[in-house]
Order: structure tokens, then C-alpha cells, then sequence
């Protein structure tokens, strides 16, 4: 079906040509010509006579097509003159709906739920760990030396790859995971997801194609979309991606990037295994792809997975991470690790784009991690999330809610509702009736396969309440099924 | 001629086809299907002889333009077998050389000599001021403050528009400046460059072309390149951009954007006029163009210039602001004001390409702002300001460098250079020499006529080392001229 967004015509929402019908193949005509600029703003339309003779289809298709563009804002009646281009805003839309409507149409709906929420409400779906989860005292104690430091950090400028302590101190705890980075090649940018972000701009030009996991982190989705990227995916299983998808998907679609996250997958919480990751490695190779190994849940392993970045000695994988999930989301420092001829050429595009990261960040960052406190904040924090997973999964389980695969560890666990649920409406339902914010599925799922599934953080998850307001919703979804 | 970047096939980069050669447009040609993806990576190229027949031309036209990409590094030549497209690293470089080597291909070198600097040296060429004239004590009281504040802007994310009372505040500061906003009609950002990178991906798509000033700040050049923007450019004069200019421009190129410091501009430090501004709208208005006015010098002002914002009611003009500038570059907060329609597709879009703003940073700010040192420390900045662009004139008159135009306020003032001097060798030259940065004419201008040129910065330029360094190096230039 023709999406109702005028600016659906990016890349990754062009139904085959097989799948639409001739009304829709003139919409998305008009449309594509519109976002190409062939046809600017206010521009009159071809008589109805003329496009159905240009177009080889008959006029009753054009009028039908004609009218829905009017409904969807796209075009202009001027009754008596004819059809106009309407004003259009901008090129680029995230969502198709505004304001996050509807789950079904938006990626980064849950993001928005969440960032927008009461106190109050109840977030299992939410993507990042409470607040009284992180490390207040030590925060404070941090930002209170940092106010002591020299004057620099607190009112200047940093170096364009960001402080060199920080990149020395990150160095070392990368070659404590098997990867051997010197400082040189790391770059720090304001967050893990501008790091993705210059990635992005860095290796693609719109219409690439990019792969992704099914199902992957929303974001992607969303951020993919702002690039005019092609997005296709291949399923995610409990050890890594699908090895025989991805060989028929790099052969077909050829991408250029593959984004994933490598360790404590979002959503599913699954971990790489060895085998798989050599074997992936060996087809990006075999294709030419550059990986993007986004690692921010890292520090919540408690057995070491491997890596893309380790097996391929940052040759063709670029590896990203940051400390937002585990010490702040507020002190935003995300970083690069990549090999030393791509950091010059990411630090010129971070200068272009974004002039500079957080000099003040950095230094926060540096004085919380070089602390050793920080361990031990992590050591309490998986066995907190440990007992959480544990009772999570139990109370699921008597709601029918089964895990797809039971994580290792980490903040996060992927669950099939029972047969039947749909997990939007569920989802809009929860929020709508119990402030329950729920994560459904195909908000992951770039195939929309997954309206079975759930995403639930296991912090978030604590109180009963959750389940009071799941068990009821679940019902409520049931009997409107039934009626 | 032809670039020497494999990657120049960007719209700005590539010479109208009347002027290229035969062999130009072979190369142009190849190029331009390598970035398009047509040729892929280790694909062998057409033999010399069907290449020159397809494209009509001579053999030795190939052969020529063959082995001039192969210099590029654009394809390889593998002995016996034919020619081969090279491996590309990436589809885009701000730069054309590597990590700053000169200031003529370099958009962004003036920034990274500044941000590499050592503290010895001198920088009349820098964008800042120097870090003891900020507000060192407001700032670490500040610090402290925060570490005594509730939990979340320590450690959790903020709302997608960001921080509601930090709006509420500069709603009520744009309100004074005659810019009637709703602190819902604000979106907060990492920082101006962040919100002017947004507001490009908004509005723009690979190929538009985008109207800045002619000189202007160099990373509006770096980032419209990122952009794959096509630019052009209109003279600046002492009282805004040249009207007549800009006519025949937008009727020329009709660019979809116009990127400008409004007020204080840069590098030249001259103000608005507000009849130049109603004119400026008035062809906006005809032209259907977007004005993003950049407003990160407002706070120098001793006299309010009119703001484009102002008069337009915010329709057309999206107003961009930060205090990067004046309190702190470390602490990175921007903000964007627009209609309220807009807003709500920005802050999707922020969402997907960054997730969030500074929830701490937004928190520091707020309370930066709202002790009310600010207007006391922006009132001694001001008075500093001023005398120390008095006396920069002197000194610089001295050397027979003279003020464009006088600047009311700020800490920019453009200079032209004696006859004969260019301003690329000599900031090179200075560099080398005398560790004196400067800011070359060119770095600001799109269409490189302002070689005679430099941007001086009073508040870098009060130690006497800097003018001494300076006479050296012109005088050093001349006599490499005259040799």
C-alpha cells in the first residue's frame, strides 16, 4: 500500500513495483519527480488528459491518483485552473505521521514515549537504565573536581579528535577486549549516535544500500531513513546474524555498510558467537562491506563475546561506543575507533559538521572512568541487573510472555506474546490506558515481522505494577480480538 | 581545471563542462560514474580504444585522462591486463589534501590550526576568544551548583525539544531582541554548527544549491560540501549582502537556502542595515527561499542591528543562536527557533541523527543565565572588546593593513592587505615561521577572490609578538615575491 507520507519516496519505502496498483505507480510518479525537484512548488500539474496519455494508463487512474495526492497535502485543486505542486516543508521526514501518533508508522515513537513520559508511568520499553540506577555520588564528586581543573576544559575549545587523555585512558580498555588501538585512531564525538551518524555520512551516498539486523535498534532505522538510504536486513538469531541470508543479501543488494551491535544485540539482548562472526567477516570481505560495530552495552557483558572490531583488526570494522547506558546519559562522549587514514578524514567531517565534541564532557568522562570507581559501579550493576533479568523473565512467563532466547546479561530481553497479540496495538493501548510504555516489535523490525514480539528492559521492569498493567491490557487487547 | 580530489564530482566542484578539455571531461566523466556507483571498486574500466568510441573522442584523449586519474589515485593501471577503479575510502572528504596541508584547498584549516595550536603561539586568526576572558568564577560556581541538583540532568536524557526553562529563558531573550517566540517554537542543540547541520539536512537534498555571503564563515563552505550542496555566493558589503547581487542570483540559480550571520557577520564584523534586510525578504519572499540567519555574534552588539528573524515573524527565517562565544565552548548548548510546525520535524530529526542534546550542558547554561552575571560579564566583554579593536587598527594601520570596513562592535575586523601580498602564502608563511595563525581571505570565499585579504581577531591580537610577527612574515613575502 502507497504510504500516506508525500515524502514517502526515499529509498526504503518504494513498494516493488509488482505490488502497486496503477493508481499508486502515478502517485508515486508525481511524488518521486516532486522530491527531485522536477516539479517545484506551485508548479502546475499536466491536465488529467495529458498525464493519462503520457503515462500510458486511463483517466480515471490519474483523477483517483490526482485526489489522494490532495488528501495527502501533496498536491493542490484550484478549482477552475487545476492541480499545483503544494508547498512542501522539507525533503526529509522520520515519521510519517506527526508527533509519534502511532507506533506502526514512527521509529522513534518509543524514544519519544519514553524521553516524554511522567515520572510516573511505567517503561518497560524504555531503551536505557533508571536514573537512581547510576552512579550519583560519584557523578557529583567528578563534576565538583572538575570545577577545581584548570580554566581550559570548562571554557574552551578541545582538539579536533578530542582530549588525548580520554582517547589514552579508552585505548587501553579497548586492548583489554583484544582490540589494539593506538590513541591515534580513536576519535571522540558527542554520543554513540553521532558517531553512526558521521559514519553514515562518512561511507554513504544517498540510495546506498545499508544492511541491518532484523530485528535492529530502531534508530537505525530512523537515522538510515535521514540518509536516503536503502535498508535492507537479514534475521537475527540467538548467536549473530543469519550466515546464509547475509550471503544471498550481499550478492542481491551488494551493500556498503552493515550497522549492528555486536555484543548484547538490541533488541534481542543475544551475543555474536566466534563462529559466526569469522564467517561474516569472510563475506564482508568476499563483498567489499565495511562494518559499523556499535558496542555501547559492552561494560554489561559478563563473559566476553567477540568482537568484529578484534577478529578483523579494525581493517573493515569500525567500532563505536560510549558510556551513556552505564555512568550518564547526560555527559554526552561517544567514540570512534577506526583505522588511522579513515580518523583524518572523520576529523575534517566532525570539523565541517558538528565544529567540535564536548572539551567539558570529555574531561567529566576522563575524571569518572580514571577514578576506578567505575568498576566497581559496574560490578554492582551486573548483578543488580542479573537478579532483574531473573524475576523479569518469571513474571513474563506466567503471562505466556516467553523469551526468545534468555541473555547472558545486559539490561534487555526479546519476547513473544502469546499467539494472536498484536504487540502495536497492545502497545498504544498500554500507554493510552495504564501509562505502560511498551516496546513493540516491528518498531525493530525493518521487515515488520515482528508484531509478535515485545522488548522488555529488565530494570524498568522491577515493579509489579508493570505486570498489574500488562496482564490488563493483554486482556483488553484479547476481548476487543474477540469482539 | 580539474580537481585534483577523486572525490571533486561534488556540484561545487565541477567546472561548467564550456570550460573543460577534451581529456577534463573524459576524467569528469569517469569520476562522476565512480561516485555514482556505475564503476565499482576493482571494476575494470573500457580499453582505451572503446572508451574513445563511445565517447567520441581521440585514443590519446583517453589515454591522457587514463593516466591522469591513475596520478589521482583514482584508478590503477595493472600492467598487461587494462585499468582498474581504485579503492575508495570514503564518498566524502572536506578536504582536498591531507589533514590541512594548505589554506587554499582546506575549508577548515583555519579552524584546525586553532584547535591544534599550541598555547605559545599567537592567533590573531583564531575564532574565539582566549579562554581568560571568559567567565572563569560564574562558571565553576555553576559547576557546582549543578552537582548539588536533583539526579536526572546528572545522569539522564532530556526531553527531545531539551530543557523547558532553559527555553522558557531564551524565549524571553529573543523576546527583547523583537523576535516573538513561544518557548515550544525553540529546539535546543549540541550546538550552532549542530543546528545549522540540522536545519541543512532539513531543508536540503544532494544538489540544491545553497546562497551564502561572499566572504562568509568558512564552515558554512565545509559543511554545504558535506551536504553535497551546490553554493553560491553574493558580495557582502558594510551593510548586509548585495541586494542587486542576489536579485539576479536567486533568479539565476533559485537556491533553496540562504545561510548568514546577520548581525557582527564574519569575518567581515559589519551589521544589517534594515533596509538591505526588508529588501533581502521581500526577494525571499519571491523566490520562495529559506533564510537560516546565524546569530552567535548577537551578544557583542552595542547597537542592535535588525535581525531577519525579527522582520519576518520567524515564517521564513529559522534563527539560530549559541553562547559558545561568549561564556563557554565547552559547555555545548545551541538553539534553533522556528515555526511551530517545523519544530516537531526537527525534533524527529534530531531524534534519528542524534538522539538527544546535552540534558547537563542545557542545566549549566540555565544556570549561567539565570544568575544574571551574564549581563555584567557580556558588559565588561564589550568594553574590552572595543578597546582592543582600537587598538588593533593602529597597529595594523601601521603596517599599512587596512579595515575594510570599521565594525561597531565584536572581535572581528577584515582586513586588506598591501598590494601585492597574498594572503594564503603569507599566512602559510607566518605559520611556518613565527607560529602566527592567521586567517586567510580565501578560507571565507566561496568564489576565492579575497586573497588580498585577512580576518583579524582583536581579542588574539593585543600581545605586540603578534604584529612584530606579522611585519616579519609580509616582509619576508615580499622579498619572495620580488626574488
Amino acid at each position: 500500500m502507497a504510504s500516506p507520507d508525500p515524502l514517502a519516496s526515499v529509498p526504503q519505502n518504494i513498494p516493488s513495483a509488482a505490488s502497486l496498483t496503477r493508481v499508486e505507480e502515478v502517485m508515486q510518479d508525481i511524488r518521486q519527480r516532486i522530491q527531485m525537484r522536477h516539479l517545484c512548488v506551485g508548479k502546475k500539474l499536466p491536465s488529467i488528459r495529458v498525464q493519462a496519455d503520457s503515462l500510458g494508463v486511463s483517466r480515471s487512474t490519474v483523477v483517483e491518483a490526482y485526489a489522494r495526492l490532495v488528501a495527502e497535502g501533496v498536491i493542490e485543486s484550484r478549482p477552475g485552473s487545476g492541480f499545483y505542486v503544494g508547498r512542501q516543508v522539507s525533503p526529509f521526514k522520520v515519521a510519517e505521521t506527526a508527533a509519534g501518533l502511532s507506533p506502526a508508522s514512527d521509529p522513534v515513537w518509543v524514544t519519544r514515549q519514553a524521553l516524554l513520559a511522567p515520572a510516573t508511568s511505567l517503561q518497560p520499553g524504555c531503551g536505557w537504565l533508571p536514573d537512581s540506577w547510576m552512579p550519583e555520588q560519584e557523578i557529583r564528586r567528578a563534576l565538583r573536581a572538575v570545577s577545581r581543573k584548570p580554566l581550559a576544559p570548562l571554557t574552551g575549545y578541545g582538539t579536533p579528535q578530542g582530549s588525548p587523555a580520554l582517547r589514552q585512558l579508552l585505548a587501553h580498555r579497548l586492548g583489554e577486549r583484544g582490540m589494539h588501538v593506538a590513541p591515534e585512531q580513536l576519535m571522540l564525538t558527542e554520543s554513540s549516535t553521532q558517531a553512526v551518524d558521521l559514519l553514515c555520512r562518512f561511507f554513504l551516498q544517498p540510495g546506498d544500500t545499508v544492511l541491518v539486523d532484523d530485528p535492529c535498534y530502531f534508530s537505525f532505522q530512523a537515522m538510515l531513513r535521514a540518509h536516503r538510504a536503502n535498508v535492507v536486513s537479514v534475521p537475527y538469531t540467538p548467536h549473530g546474524p543469519d550466515v546464509q541470508a547475509m550471503a544471498a543479501c550481499l550478492a542481491q543488494h551488494r551493500p556498503r555498510v552493515y550497522i549492528t551491535n555486536a555484543a548484547l544485540h538490541n533488541p534481542t539482548g543475544a551475543s555474536l558467537s566466534v563462529e559466526i562472526a569469522h564467517q561474516v567477516l569472510v563475506l564482508a570481505a568476499q563483498h567489499d562491506l565495511t562494518i559499523i560495530e556499535d558496542d555501547v552495552f559492552a561494560d554489561f557483558e559478563n563473559h566476553r563475546a567477540p568482537r568484529y572490531a578484534a577478529l578483523d583488526g579494525l581493517r573493515r570494522v569500525v567500532y563505536v561506543g560510549s558510556f551513556s547506558k552505564t555512568l550518564s546519559a547526560s555527559v554526552r562522549v561517544g567514540h570512534i575507533a577506526t583505522r588511522p587514514d579513515w580518523v583524518e578524514q572523520l576529523v575534517d567531517l566532525k570539523l565541517a559538521i558538528a565544529f567540535e565534541s564536548g572539551h567539558f564532557s570529555a574531561e567529566l568522562l576522563h575524571t569518572l572512568l580514571g577514578s576506578g570507581t567505575y568498576q566497581r559501579h559496574m560490578n554492582s550493576l551486573r548483578a543488580r541487573l542479573a537478579d532483574a533479568m531473573g524475576l523479569t523473565l518469571q513474571r513474563l512467563e506466567k503471562l505466556g510472555v516467553h523469551a526468545w532466547h534468555q541473555p547472558s546479561a545486559g539490561m534487555f530481553v526479546w519476547c513473544a506474546l502469546p499467539e494472536g497479540l498484536d504487540a502495536a496495538t497492545l502497545s498504544e493501548y498500554a500507554l493510552h490506558h495504564h501509562q505502560l510504555l511498551l516496546a513493540p516489535g516491528n518498531s525493530f523490525s525493518p521487515s515488520q515481522q515482528a508484531n509478535g514480539y515485545l522488548r522488555f528492559n529488565v530494570a524498568q521492569s522491577l515493579s509489579p505494577a508493570v505486570f498489574n498493567a500488562l496482564a490488563k491490557s493483554m486482556q483488553a487487547c484479547r476481548r476487543g480480538r474477540a469482539t
